[in-house]
């Protein structure tokens, strides 16, 4: 038997998320499904992050084990012979002793794209959230800039989490602008249950001149979820990458993501 | 009646194309029954370029002729009501008398997208063509350099066009790098019939080196299409932009898009 690490890229539009579950189809579920077909092996597939329902990937990296003949380095090229298109592994290799995709990991970065203008671009539609009313990146850029640092996020995390503590490291937090869209990049050691899409949704509410940038310092104090913008829809959430430790790290991470 | 011009953007991977066809669903169609909806009247929408089945466009410039008393510019609002998300109408106005999307073009720019790496992004699959061998951009910009002025673009145009005359201008021809992506952006007086994705295809040949670059010289020459390279798929082209004279042109087009 041998541990192999994958990175995989999907659109999530058509998916119920990564996660098995009785109701949809998972990412993980169409990956055990052609390893399946591939190496004969009911193999289970762990992945990084558990993402959302429409929630995208460029980075998700999974682990799994097999007994198979395939080099590891070759499992990316069969399994995109065998999934459907909007699944597709980049890279695959042997992983080190005792490596796990979640456990290991040690840093993750998500981007959310915003589509702003009168009407919306259709090629976009699937991978971002469209806002019609003018936003001011100014605002949006003040108020993202006071979530930099390690905080307790409590107020930006959908309630229903089970994570122990909300207390996270947010190490770079970036808004871009490009013609029509506008993209929040963050980076962090791990992420509290939809904490991204609710910064973001705050952010356009800033935008908006719905809320004052200062809006930030009163979540992070008050841990009050209900005075923050609404969730940003799931389909402009992509998981940009994972970042792992080179060996067992000895530490315990919080237990959401 | 007034004649209405409307700017529209969509994702052409589930249409039939632009033009009403018996078979499948055409964009045109789509917006006529729209305008139906809306206005009670059997409306005729024509479009300034007839884009081929799962070519998209961000600025196709169509018109049409109402009674309405929905005023010009609401229509896209309205329209944007009624519309598949997969089509939305950018913007619209009362059009110059006279004015007709297809004659009074003067100029047209699209791009065309390819994806290069090992393995495709399935977030770019719709809108893009992949191809794995690595391309040599710098032999790709040689080819596409050449084609830059008035030429016979015979070799690059479909057979069974019905141009009276294969005559035409690219005034810009550019290739750009991101990531990923190689974006080839082409702009000109008047479109053969394939002419983007014969030139794209070619110089995706030149790149993995299958064709050398002076190909084009060889191609203008003797206008034989077969030396050519493929014709890329639809999936990577988008119709940018339609350029309208201020009154009706005296001269008259060639009459292929």
């Amino acid at each position: 038997m041998k541990r192999v690490r994958m990175t995989v890229a999907y659109d999530g539009t058509d998916y119920a998320g990564w996660q098995l579950q009785p109701n949809g189809v998972s990412i993980q579920e169409v990956l055990e499904k052609a390893l399946r077909e591939l190496t004969g092996e009911a193999v289970r597939v762990h992945g990084a992050s558990r993402t959302d329902a429409g929630v995208h990937a460029l980075g998700q990296v999974a682990h799994f084990d097999t007994g198979s003949t395939v080099p590891p380095d070759r499992f990316s090229y069969a399994l995109n012979t065998i999934l459907p298109p909007d699944i597709r592994v980049q890279s695959s290799e042997e992983a080190p002793k005792g490596f796990h995709s979640r456990f290991w990991s040690v840093g993750k970065e998500y981007s959310y794209t915003i589509q702003n203008g009168k009407h919306e671009n259709p090629l976009l539609r699937r991978t971002s959230w469209f806002v019609s009313g003018k936003l001011d990146t100014g605002r949006m850029r003040e108020f993202l800039g006071k979530l930099k640092g390690t905080h307790d996020f409590k107020a930006f995390c959908a309630s229903g989490s089970e994570a122990k503590t909300t207390v996270r490291t947010v190490d770079r937090i970036l808004l871009k602008e490009e013609e029509d869209r506008i993209t929040v990049t963050i980076h962090g050691n791990d992420f509290l249950y939809n904490i991204v899409r609710i910064i973001t949704g705050t952010a356009v509410y800033t935008g908006l001149g719905k809320l004052e940038p200062d809006i930030a310092e009163r979540m992070l104090e008050t841990g009050d979820r209900r005075i923050g913008g609404p969730t940003a829809p799931a389909k402009g959430l992509v998981l940009l990458r994972v970042e792992h430790a080179d060996r067992k790290p000895d530490w315990v991470l919080p237990e959401n993501d």
